[in-house]
């Protein structure tokens, strides 16, 4: 019953079948090779869009590469301030950047507002040399909270940083997950919705270790190949990333996985909802739960092997009730690879009806 | 008939074995799992000491994060002016310091002799602010000629270095074609010799893409979890990276792999030399051959399909006598995937034989 | 009648004079020089403790050195959220840690609340790996709201952050002016609180270009003269940094003026506090002040030729109105070289009395 | 007898003289002062072109920023192997490109030859993503060596680095000592020779602490203002560095110091080389003398209180005697600021005609 992350899984059986089957013979290294060609050319497609395409091994090298290769050492990058670039990559984007700031705004359930996106750009006003200048907005999609943004609202801030002159950069290390939430095109939520770069997420969706870096406009990957180089990820059996984001796309077994994953959190938010002192402070949208439980409840399931980890946020929103005394925030994230009958398990445990 | 590199091949069977093996079932994420804390273990039993060890993707990655750890960023790094480090990294060092300077001793075969070594360690005197300060000496071995180092030499240099204050790095991407080479152990060729932190590439000899960083004294390790992270480094499902090693190190699978290239390259070598207008400018120790050849006969190789690298050195040693017009300076890389009658093939190619 | 800045007055003639007195004849560059070593010397003597003592010519490369010096790339600098290190350096900090991070905290007229401090260190748990690590807390001493804390307040905070393994240190661009509001001894004031490295203003208060990086733990400084070289911060003329300072040191000439300028500042708010419409949303221990005007006062001031910065919070502290429609939030600062006159005809005008 | 370097002196009076003029009543910080601007537009007269000009304190600052202004992390800087920006910053270039690397090129007495320029640029071909990729020449204008290139010599290098795609920058920390020697306008040895940015110094000159950035095309000026920030070389009452260049360049004075520099320096050399066992390895165009003396002049130098640096070259060219063991290599500055009786007495002591 692991529900710590769906990074505690393994790849799926088919991304590995396709990592054995690119083994054989020599063929061209670090990139050159036409797995990693195939790869970028069917990620176009599939977002109906010429873009410049890098592969990388991990999803914080492709956050801090697209953002080194947008925002400059005296630049702002603007993002929510939970957002992983900013909590979970230690200094990454600084690293990469050569000492960007990243600005965190305050936004309920995950999300950045528009109001307050507007707010936090009006105080970093353009010129003023003695502050960092406003370069990017990085929006997350799923945000850390497990929601994800509709693509009308991803546009609006989109627009809001475009026209301030800002680059848009999108998170989507669980990219898949909230395309299957939102049902929409991958073009429609990205660079139709004004996403200048993207980190297309595949490890937690059933890849070994893979995640693309697609620029919608490729002069801003003009200098991405050096600066891969010089950060060590540029791999130098470039055919085992190619090979799996080939099996990634493949008859659509992303969304496949996506949508499983995404199921299981569902029907695992609607067990626990209806169990009496469980309250969950936002809906998920994908397969991430954030969910207030009792004490009791909490020892019950942990004694029973489940493993997740305890939550918390910085500031607690006016919406959310933070959790009391007797209470514990925990977070619980399923993969496809998650078995229907821990979710069912969880749920009987918590409703203490098994043990 | 492909010469260009030894990571132009894939992985080893029973290396893509033992990723499949690992797959199974949740384990921790980030390289907290045991398939990661064993080969850990099994390194420093290997190694016949206590370290702390890291595991990452890339070549560039470890090089670049080893010498980030024991480097400051007013600091020198002394190598072989044709450091792979140096030459081949895009600045990775450079980056991973935060701006140090990498000095490049001149040398015959790749290597730097204990004179000197001084004699450039003498024009960056200790306390004289106006210039970097010396940190380290970064040794490859194999060096990139293709030659190994006798641990006795790599004693000296070491013995030196740390005689002025300095840390000893090694880039051991063919640690393992090196250390067949000079038959000794694991230990003599690092620790033993000196050797403070090891890039210990399993890479180019089967791994799928895994390399380690092994510090022998762990002080100087303290901070590499933050440094690795904050670079990008740390694989989420870091199983397979331990997983990969385990294999590679299991019943001495490393070193046959080793013996099968080096056998190879020197099966190719002799066979080269005896033909007349080719010449070696020095013997190779491994699996890497620098030959000169009449511009005739590197036409027929190419009109054949073998596939290599053109070379050159910036600066031709006295012992060196340059490739003259007619000629090409061509490295040879073989690998324990490469077929026997291809090496068979180019020579008969070479001496005029088949086409 | 300039009030935007202590910084847009020139230097205290007897500043000018020590410069133009120390120019004659050949003395060693680099600070090598008597001045530079007499007047790290007379600070020891002033703090009451021995110190390694650095000068620049700048209250930007101060700081960001001195951070520089205690805070790793992999590092979070805890300031509060308006502090001149985070928001009025375009990066510097950040520049000069290689990318650490500064995380704001929030707080009433400038000042961190050790509850606060405490809360934001709570979210930055030591060996967390994908965290930047708690490594530095810095305080401004004259806050960013012109105050000053009380030294009982410097020693809780700092003894907060010893516990917790940071390092402490303080932007003392103000500190003359801050110490004067205290009415303590440096050494009070600084390390006898806690305070680990110290940036030692004397631009704003009658120096033409010098602050002191005072370090009261050496081993803090053994790489600053490297850092200050490769920032190119050493200056060449060394003596006329150390001129400035034994002049600004000698018979309490700092002391004096700081006390100058706080006195202009307190009969300028004292002043203005009786005018209706005018309040102080907190008073001001030194030489700013920060005060919310009625709009037409603000049209009077500037149609009369006052100069000085509109103002304005990011966040609004619950203690403090935000200024409504009609008002203006201005800072005012004064100097030593403020006319007095100066001082009665804002007032006058903002009283309506003259135009 | 102070012969160590030209910054051993002071100030000259007239700069002192301005500063103190400078001095009364407020004006706008950070560089918005009319000095500051009124001696920007003075250089772009002498220039005779539009320039953008920022003016900072140290020579290591114009150099370092111009640098980072003009080259990326991933690019290469070539220059002499003797450069200043080189071996005598401590990794400051390294510092502010965030990590480009430093490529010296030999080249007798200082200069670069246009064919080992070509030569090296060749070892790094454009888009062999492994290397960094090249990005600027930088050209010492008096040479670390003392000579100055001839005018058409820089056009010649120049050419070729715009040609292969570089910028190309000139160290001028000496350039009035060079101008003087090639006796041309500023004009002809900058941008009209090829120069894109120009470090232009004035403190080694009889500036107290004065060094210009120009940059002849503004575009590549576009992020100085926040480069120069966050390094902290915003000098806040710049006012002062404004009108140090004011008076630098008031009547023709930056001409007439170096004029009277470069003459001590040609008296003295034409001493020395009358003397049986001195030999100049090459003629001085400027203020710097490079000699080799027998040991026992040495000795008499010292023993009468001369003071002056041994030199040494990393590697000695093919047109340079060695110093043989009983001989020393000095190198002896002149400032305008030497008393003509030192020159003098110094070639009267080697001389031993007197004590």
């Amino acid at each position: 019953m692991d529900f710590t992350s769906d990074n505690t899984f393994g790849a799926h059986p088919k991304i590995l079948d396709a990592i054995v089957a690119a083994n054989s013979g020599p063929v061209a290294s670090y990139g050159a090779d036409p797995f990693t060609q195939d790869a970028a050319a069917r990620l176009c497609e599939i977002f109906e869009h010429e873009a410049s395409v890098f592969f990388v091994a991990t999803g914080t090298a492709a956050n801090a590469l697209a953002l080194g290769a947008i925002c400059p050492p005296w630049g702002a990058v603007f993002c929510h301030e939970d957002a992983h670039i900013s909590e979970d990559e230690c200094g990454a984007p600084e690293m990469f950047t050569a000492g960007a700031k990243l600005v965190g705004i305050p936004g309920f359930a995950g999300k950045i507002s528009p109001a307050d996106f507007e707010k936090t750009l009006a105080s970093y006003p353009r010129g003023q040399v003695k502050q960092v200048q406003p370069a990017v907005l990085s929006l997350s999609q799923l945000t850390e909270a497990g929601t994800a943004y509709a693509c009308d609202d991803i546009a609006h801030l989109a627009g809001l940083a475009h026209e301030a002159g800002l680059k848009v950069h999108m998170d989507g290390a669980r990219f898949a997950n909230a395309l299957v939430a939102q049902n929409c095109s991958p073009a429609t939520m990205s660079w139709r919705a004004g996403i200048d770069v993207l980190s297309f997420g595949a490890t937690k969706n059933g890849a070994l270790a893979c995640e693309a870096v697609i620029f919608f406009d490729s002069a801003m990957a003009e200098a991405f190949a050096y600066q891969r180089k010089r950060s060590g990820h540029t791999v130098s059996k470039g055919r085992f990333l190619g090979a799996q984001m080939l099996a990634y796309l493949d008859a659509r077994l992303w969304l496949d996985l996506a949508k499983i994953a995404n199921g299981h959190a569902a029907r695992l938010a609607a067990g626990l909802a209806k169990i009496p002192g469980v309250r969950l402070p936002w809906m998920p949208d994908a397969n991430e739960i954030f969910v207030i439980i009792p004490g009791a409840i909490d020892k019950m399931l942990k004694a029973a092997g489940a493993a997740y980890y305890e939550w918390g946020l910085r500031d607690y929103p006016p919406e959310v009730i933070p959790p009391s005394e007797g209470e514990v925030f925990v977070r619980l994230v399923t993969s496809y690879a998650t078995a229907s009958a821990d979710i069912d398990r969880l749920i009987a445990i918590a409703q203490g009806i098994v043990k």
